[in-house]
């Protein structure tokens, strides 16, 4: 069979079995999360023995450190992976969920009622825990999953996908309510990003040139962001106590993650008194700082100092790396961030309540903080007991998403023999 | 300049309007639309002359007379436009709306605001009322707006354009914040749709062509349904006081419009009693009936009766023809709605409460009713107060589309200095 030919069958089977996922109940459902969970624990053995095949292939083939990292599910991930599940097992269930009734003059009741989506296709990495992470979230709310993992963890994908098929079935779904791209070649992903008639939405999880690949290619709608340039802009009657650790906080926490903060802006007043206090915390971890003239002259003697350029304000850099620019106020702030910002996070440091609610009003992006680390974007811290993925689009799903964002809302009438005069 | 040029200026204007249509507060933008409702009434007759120039240009090219209908501004229609922006005014603003407030175990305060969409570009064809009514919604829900109405409207839309201008800039809004595209080349739709950086949605309003074209080529996201072949089920313990009006009701209410019925599905047991009784009403519409055999047999004598053809279960007729097929159950119903329905609106007449529940909960459709006719699927029954569309897909707005549509959530985080662990 060709890639198409097999693409379009993996469809067929994850729309035929849609029908079923969705129409299961809760109980159901979570019975066959919790059978995925338990076989998980039984077979740690065989998914450590299938997980060495592919870390054997991997270090052979020269793969990074890195990836090999990503790449290997120890004992700790197992278990991490396992919790997972029971916690989604514990998680409300968005599916069936009536909102907003109400009575017409017609006569007729109208709500909306929250249902699953489809079949969600999942690509991602080399990453063997996103394979049961991702099959979770999707069985919870309903869904049929085709999931598309890196080549190198094709061996323990298969061995997972089989643990998941085996639970679906014993919970009484159907097997292919969740299948995984059993090849490695890669026009399987050209195949999935443009069947819409099987696939209602793509979740793309991995580098910036995939997704930009992906963008260019697919006919199925996506939930992804492209990447996180993510601003802290401390105000003039920003309270140094919070400005401080927050802007540290921003950068150093994590320095490859899309919510970590990539440019400072700093109001002209309180430059002076604040731009050094920072050096000092960003000097304990080597941070370069590429400053614009302003913020250049106010940190003259900082170790790792550079000059910025235009190219600065666009890059994201996952890196010990931070863009520093002093402004005159929250309007340059906001031009700056309209300018340059790719939507993800930003965050306004300000004691001024004003400057709070404008900054909240105005900046167009998926998240926005008053006196928080952006590192805070995210489904967990805020509250949404998983993330599937990050959102930088407007339409559908916006910032972190949960369960909720594998699901619609259809409207649902109740009559009583009403008919349209 | 250059078509490309005009509507990359067209859309950097559009886009740098929409940061002051956003953060302007309710009152000003009810102000604009009260403005430009005023002056309506105040240019009604600048504005018929406009459109004479429109109707004589249409007569001398030979337009059909419905065309000419659709085009033609009346006195009516400039009092339905004029009270419509009214209502528009009286409809709850969404923007601002903060939802889900809750505080997370790390002190921050998590909630989200509902936000304009930004730029909101609309595609329709030559009817001023739809300039006026889209320019309404879109001022409303805090958006700027690109208008491209039919060519055959130009100098109606022109007039129009210049008196939203106006009633934007008296009220202190960007007269820029409402666009019409003026020119009458083709290449200008082309453009508008395939700028995501300028355009965050496109809103079709159009035949099944435009559509079927703006899908296969537009980059930018849309807010569309390309057809609408919508079922009523007829279940074994419907009632049949009911069961006969909605059908009756669902097929010839309107035979134009997408909420239309164009399949009737009835189970076995209960078709020798209906289709004699619905076939006396189809009668007196001379409605054409095309029967599955079944069907066929229990319908011999009806004068306007055809043989289905397989054809019949994917047509969307707009028309007085009905397509007609007896079914053994509620399962072999959702299972032909689900290989057939445009997933547009879609209707069970029972009295069984499970039979009931089941439909509601298992077809996939945007509106799934109860013992209702499909024709009640729209933005006003609804009581959405307004629809600018309606959406056959399942991701961000499905169903009649009104102002929440037009907005999306963005994630608000207040902080109080919290960095994260």
């Amino acid at each position: 069979m060709n890639i198409t030919d097999y693409m379009q069958q993996t469809g067929r089977l994850a729309r035929a079995a849609s029908r079923a996922m969705a129409k299961a109940d809760t109980a159901t459902r979570n019975r066959a999360l919790l059978l995925i969970a338990d076989a998980i624990v039984r077979d740690a053995a065989l998914l450590r023995a299938a997980n060495q095949l592919d870390l054997d292939a991997a270090k052979a083939a020269g793969l990074d450190p890195a990836m090999i990292d990503r790449l290997t599910l120890s004992d700790a991930a197992i278990t991490t992976m396992v919790e997972g599940l029971r916690q989604i097992v514990s998680l409300p269930d968005p599916v069936g969920e009536i909102s907003n009734m109400k009575v017409r003059p017609s006569g007729i009741q109208v709500g909306q009622m929250r249902v699953p989506l489809g079949v969600i296709g999942i690509i991602y990495e080399a990453r063997p825990n996103v394979t049961v992470d991702a099959a979770g979230l999707c069985i919870k709310s309903g869904n049929a999953t085709i999931l598309r993992g890196g080549s190198e963890a094709i061996n323990c994908n298969r061995a997972l996908a089989k643990i998941v098929a085996e639970g679906l079935a014993g919970a009484g779904l159907p097997a292919h309510g969740v299948q995984i791209v059993d090849t490695t070649d890669r026009a399987a992903v050209g195949a999935m990003i443009t069947m819409p008639e099987y696939v209602d939405v793509i979740v793309p999880r991995g580098g910036k040139g995939l997704i930009a690949r992906l963008m260019a290619e697919a006919t199925v709608p996506m939930i992804k962001h492209l990447d996180g340039i993510c601003h802290v802009y401390i105000d003039a009657r920003a309270d140094l106590a919070k400005a401080v650790p927050v802007a540290f906080n921003a950068k150093c926490h994590r320095y490859g993650t899309c919510n970590t903060m990539e440019t400072l802006l700093v109001e002209r007043s309180i430059a002076p008194a604040v731009l050094p206090r920072l050096a000092e915390l960003y000097a304990t971890k080597q941070v370069e700082l590429r400053a614009d003239p302003e913020a250049f002259a106010l940190l003259a003697g900082y170790p790792h100092l550079v000059e910025a350029v235009e190219e600065d304000w666009k890059t994201e850099y996952l890196a010990p790396i931070l863009a520093v620019k002093v402004v005159g106020g929250i309007d340059e702030a906001m031009d700056h961030i309209a300018a340059y910002s790719s939507k993800h996070t930003e965050s306004i440091i300000t004691e001024d309540y004003s400057a709070a609610m404008r900054f909240l009003r105005e900046v167009d992006s998926a998240s926005v903080m008053v006196n928080a680390s952006t590192r805070f974007a995210d489904g967990f811290e805020y509250g949404l007991g998983a993330e599937i993925g990050i959102s930088n689009d407007k339409l559908h799903a916006r910032g972190p998403v949960g369960l909720e964002g594998l699901t619609s809302l259809k409207y649902v009438v109740f009559g009583h023999g009403e008919v349209r005069n």
